[in-house]
């Protein structure tokens, strides 16, 4: 990164994905300038998410290839188009696929971080400022991702999307913050909001769902109840403060009532994790009444319907969902890299894998035999 | 009263419902002398409720006659049982349909007012202490309804039912907040919490949805939008701060969309005091996504199912519901009461009929026919 770059191509390598579920290929792209409102970030460390291998793999969605993926990682600005004044070159930065333009609604409003701007686009693969894209081979355009595009070294990122985060933490462990560990640990700290010595039933234990059970921990909840229907997840989730487990093939009751049973009544919160329909419902049910408080976090099928009995509501249960954990991007990241900074959360549990970048298809390997919770690529190795 | 009657059995006036739909009839009863936990009040007023309609109709329920209703009232200790502390003869008060008992744990939780001990029960018609009624005639039990029966001169009600008030509070006008009114102004102040200048709709323009409308008012909300299938409501809604009306039969579209275009894409709050499954729905699809919440007040039918596709959650719309507007009977009353003294509250309003108790069922007929929100029945005359 020299001020040589700033303002011209760069040439460097990428990980293409150039048809649906086929092996990503590193190639030497040309990255273009950022424009107006725009940032060029070098990536130093991504990490992979399940969303990535999601829409990778391509299955019932419309294809949009050839594609960079890639949407949880650490960088440094390189160089800032015009009319961005909150980074600068040398700023170490999260880029995240949702972001915060500050003058929408959403943006004002202290409850909200749905920027109508800048709210994830799964669909588009070009830039909000002039619909084109800023990643090229040979003058063949390749498709962002969620904005992002983080399996590059050099990448494109609306200003509004990046986090300005402190110098001194390590990139190559707050990298997964862009993305499921702050989905899950804001849906717990921000929205379910266990007190001290609560109850709080976690639905699913893939990464998501350890985060949520992390931000059990950190509030201080004394029973942290993991329900998944793999028991072999138990384990390893110990460490995220789960401290004792429910599988649902294992009963013939519905979980809700095992639940219930177990907590005279009803866990005081509840988030689910994992997207299935049964699951929201079971999260919802397995509440106390008077105060219990569910949060929905995993993304159903487009068709499924929640359903329930309207006295679960009115008997004073609440339910709520989130989005990327309800916080605000640039608002609120730098205060999660802090508190990672000062201990009280953990980031080296969620990181199982690491491989070099010219490895990069081995961290799909892992998230699709289920091995790994995040696997950090190094950039630039 | 005298402490002649203390520690004995008071003859009195009692409205009694012989059987389900037929006119009260005026009885002299027998009321016994409160038990351990118990106290005995001289009623001075009391006021109909849809409740009571619903109850004595018997349509649906299990009949329990005979019995006396009642349930929204003012009065004053005539004396108490063994072990209550809190109250004494001579101190006023309005007992409540639910109780406080202090020592459950939602009592003991600042998030619910769901008291195990003492939540509503329409179905019981005695006294939890001996299973036996505290009323009769001529030896012949009478039963009580949910705890309070206040269409008698002298009642007996849990202490754990009974909320000691401001002296000063006329109590012909606060005996309304034993029920309806408080149901309906705490969904909104207590529980979706509106800001001030912000936009809230309320389905259902009966008494309670005028007292949630009360409380937007009070919130200091800027659009109040009526929802109601009868649009000759809206003119008396306006006293109560409703500046907007939506008679979803106007419109070809769901109301949740009307309401949505009405106000840039949904409402900041929306409180639903019908029952109906459908408005339920809309109430909880008109919120805004990122910030919106519902509250469900209105009682459902027992096999309604509430719907809706899990995305409404999961773009940050909250959904609750609540129990007489969250109040704890005892310790939350006399704030209420303090409300109305400064002004805050306007009582008066709600009151558009008063009867002398010997002429009680007129206000049956005036609530039969949609034209009174509150009939105040004078006792003693």
């Amino acid at each position: 990164m020299s001020s040589s770059t700033v303002g011209q191509v760069i040439k460097c390598k990428a990980a293409v994905s150039w048809e649906a579920g086929k092996p990503l290929v590193i190639e030497e792209v040309e990255v273009a300038p950022p424009q107006a409102g725009e940032v060029r970030l070098k990536i130093l460390y991504t990490s992979l998410c399940h969303t990535d291998v999601y829409f990778w793999e391509a299955k019932g969605q419309t294809p949009l290839f050839p594609r960079i993926f890639g949407h949880e990682a650490g960088g440094i600005v390189e160089s800032v188009g015009e009319g961005v004044t909150h980074l600068k070159p040398g700023d170490h930065a999260l880029p995240v696929f949702t972001g915060e333009c500050g003058e929408c609604p959403h943006c004002k409003s202290e409850e909200s971080n749905m920027c109508d701007l800048l709210r994830i686009n799964t669909d588009r693969g070009v830039m909000i400022h002039d619909s084109q894209t800023r990643f090229s081979i040979k003058g063949q355009p390749i498709y962002h991702f969620v904005g992002t595009s983080t399996f590059s070294e050099y990448t494109v990122v609306h200003a509004g999307c990046v986090a300005k985060v402190n110098p001194a933490a390590p990139l190559d462990k707050i990298c997964v913050l862009s993305c499921g560990i702050c989905t899950g640990l804001g849906a717990t700290i921000n929205v379910a909001k266990p007190k001290p010595g609560s109850s709080v039933a976690i639905f699913g234990l893939g990464a998501v769902g350890l985060a949520a059970a992390e931000g059990a921990r950190i509030s201080g909840a004394s029973r942290i109840i993991g329900v998944d229907l793999v028991s072999s997840r138990f384990e390893e989730a110990k460490k995220f403060g789960v401290n004792e487990f429910v599988n649902p093939k294992d009963h013939d009751k519905p979980v809700q009532e095992v639940i219930a049973a177990m907590t005279n009544g009803g866990v005081d919160r509840a988030v689910e994790c994992t997207g299935s329909i049964q699951a929201m419902i079971s999260a919802f049910e397995c509440v106390h009444d008077g105060w219990g408080v569910a949060v929905l976090v995993g993304v159903p099928n487009k068709d499924d319907a929640f359903k329930t009995h309207p006295v679960n509501f009115l008997n004073e249960r609440t339910l709520k969902g989130t989005f990327y954990g309800n916080y605000k991007p640039r608002t609120d990241l730098p205060s999660v890299v802090e508190k990672y900074m000062n201990g009280e959360l953990e980031l080296e549990k969620f990181i199982t894998h690491t491989v070099p970048f010219s490895e990069i298809n081995k961290a799909f390997d892992y998230m699709l035999k289920g091995e790994s919770i995040r696997c950090i690529i190094r950039m630039g190795e």
